[in-house]
């Protein structure tokens, strides 16, 4: 195991019927900014459940936070949250109003001249300040609720971007199972493959011989795969529901990660085809995954023959069989979901793996738990899944 | 699953060589209090490490704090603290110290007459106050280094009470797993033992539909299972030692108990075995779990059924011989470590069961998940470890 720190206060505030208990949790006397998406809160109630809550505080709201929330659309945020003196965010909605809201945040507070570097050049532009934030979380997937992560994407460029920071971290997080019940098929089934995915880049890397943290991380592998289609199946399976959403925010908490090496690579490449074809996050996962762990098969064997064999019940074969067998079963879930796993399928044109090539090769970024995924490499897991 | 909120701030920082960080962790212009027990932390060098790496801080000592701390040894340390305006206490330590210091850290800041209410009417004299403290970890078995809960035992009168806050988690706490090697096989067997039943107690109780919960918590056991023996088998394992000591902290950080009933009776009856045996908490814990289990088969099947066949195997027989094989495992596991788990091995006298009975008639307090084990089912439970 590796040496390793670990600090995570935020709070999480569980289950049916907690979304009032926002008005115990924002501090006195704060203005607040309340942010969200495109408006499904309004038809699911949950909008008229935090307003009711929050009647006694200063309260302006800002909508319109997209998925893949835009650089350009916080930056409006950014512009009414200083006008109003706000003091307080509260980011009602899924992962991707809650990444916004955290950029927000920091934005805010950022004293250099351009906020973007925050997401361009962390190492020279990092978060030293941020207003404080909560969540209300409508869409189980991305574990935001209870990170100090979030990414962004500049539409005029075509950059999408992570950044990082515990200032960042909500205060607390309100968590209402029954928010699934409203959720269309594609939301659900994205959200599962995203917390599917999120736990893959922790587990299927190297062994360093943590395997408490390899057998939570096949926890809720496990769960996920057991859970996720019930949830598809009957949107208002409670149980279901609280299973999966608890899930998803333990696939990135941070907890998992601790002492072990991560890989994030899918992501990266993932995050390219979101940039060049809009592709829903989850679903570019998806795609990525199954080449990741075909390409990288030797420097991950012990772990994908670890997954194969707990996870699936591979006991039969050679290295290579069991390890396509993985995949296989990988793909199977994935598909089973109904989340295509290969490029053709998105219509995605053979050229865009050259221009997602040639960003790795200009940024001279190197992917994975190694950083041995270079510019040729990407090409190749890309060309897998054509 | 049920309702829950979850909010662990601990600051952890893991790992080998990690112990002269604790210079980066206490506030500066603090008066800290160092607290420690029989004097151990001198051989093994761990108190020269904490001493040479706050050789710039305002430091005072207190040591003595005994396994099982006295409330009487603690209220020394709080009029040293008071005399000596101390604000800050660092815990160097295993469970007992750590637990000894949490009260001392109520305790200094308690306004009514007597601080021993804080564990005697937590209802009525609940902790408001407590002063900042930090540790560093010698010894994993309690999990005090991740939660906000200490036990406390009262020598004049044999009294042992728990009591709870976050006001007293620590601030950071230090696990170096190389404090492993240096600990005698009846502290290591006995720490995993504490470990194992932590977990048990948050996880052997009736199903309430938290399949990632309890997947959590079979994690845990089963890495116990597989590292603690490696441990006492190699003290100088490194990866073992460090796979056993983020359990114990895992077992009882919150984690594993968020949504899901809980039990505790074993530790309450335990606790009397200490309080009128002075025998070691883990073992007390050895002897009781097993007649939990036996005269709780019912309340506890689906749990039981579900434990013994995903961390023993068992499978084959009615539902009555699986659970008599699910015991037999836990028991043998727990010998195999060298804790026996009759009374008469500890040369405890039958009449103490009646004793032991006598108080929870007096008080009138009913045990378990279901708050149904009352005075006479206690004694019931006593009698099977005959």
């Amino acid at each position: 195991m590796y040496n390793f720190e670990y600090k995570n206060p935020v709070k999480i505030i569980f289950g049916k019927g907690t979304i009032p208990n926002v008005a115990n949790e924002i501090p006195k006397n704060k203005k607040v900014l309340m942010t969200y998406g495109g408006g499904s809160i309004k038809q699911t109630g949950v909008y008229d459940q935090v307003k009711n809550a929050l009647k006694d505080v200063e309260l302006l709201e800002f909508g319109g936070i997209e998925p893949n929330p835009h650089y350009e659309t916080c930056m409006k945020a950014v512009e009414l949250a200083k006008r109003e003196k706000v003091d307080f965010l509260l980011s009602v909605g899924g992962g991707s109003v809650l990444d916004g809201t955290k950029f927000i945040a920091a934005a805010i507070m950022f004293e250099g001249n351009d906020p973007w570097d925050i997401l361009d050049k962390p190492a020279t532009s990092p978060v030293n300040a941020a207003i404080p934030l909560g969540a209300v979380l409508t869409l189980p997937a991305t574990g935001s609720e209870m990170n100090g992560t979030g990414v962004i994407t500049r539409a005029a460029t075509l950059e999408k971007k992570a950044f990082a920071s515990p200032l960042v971290m909500p205060q607390f997080s309100i968590l209402d199972p029954e928010c699934v019940f409203t959720l269309p098929d594609r939301q659900v089934a994205n959200g599962v493959v995203d917390a599917f995915v999120h736990v893959m880049e922790q587990y299927l890397t190297f062994n360093v011989n943590a395997p408490l943290q390899d057998r939570l991380a096949e926890s809720i592998l496990t769960t996920l795969i057991e859970e996720g289609p019930k949830v598809l199946a009957n949107r208002t399976d409670y149980e279901a529901a609280a299973n999966f959403m608890w899930c998803a925010t333990l696939a990135l908490n941070g907890l998992i990660a601790a002492g072990v090496p991560q890989d994030w690579g899918t992501h990266l490449i993932g995050h390219e085809l979101t940039a060049f074809h809009g592709i829903d996050h989850a679903r570019t996962l998806a795609i990525v995954l199954p080449g990741m762990m075909s390409l990288k098969r030797e420097n991950k064997k012990e772990k994908i023959l670890q997954y194969g064999e707990r996870i699936w019940g591979i006991t039969e074969g050679t290295d290579d069989e069991k390890i396509n067998a993985a995949i296989a079963k990988t793909v199977g879930f994935f598909e089973s979901l109904g989340l295509p796993t290969t490029l053709p399928e998105y219509d995605v044109p053979e050229e865009t793996i050259g221009k997602i090539s040639l960003r790795f090769k200009e940024s001279g970024l190197k992917l994975g738990e190694q950083r041995d995924i270079d510019f040729q490499m990407v090409e190749a897991i890309l060309k897998d899944r054509l």
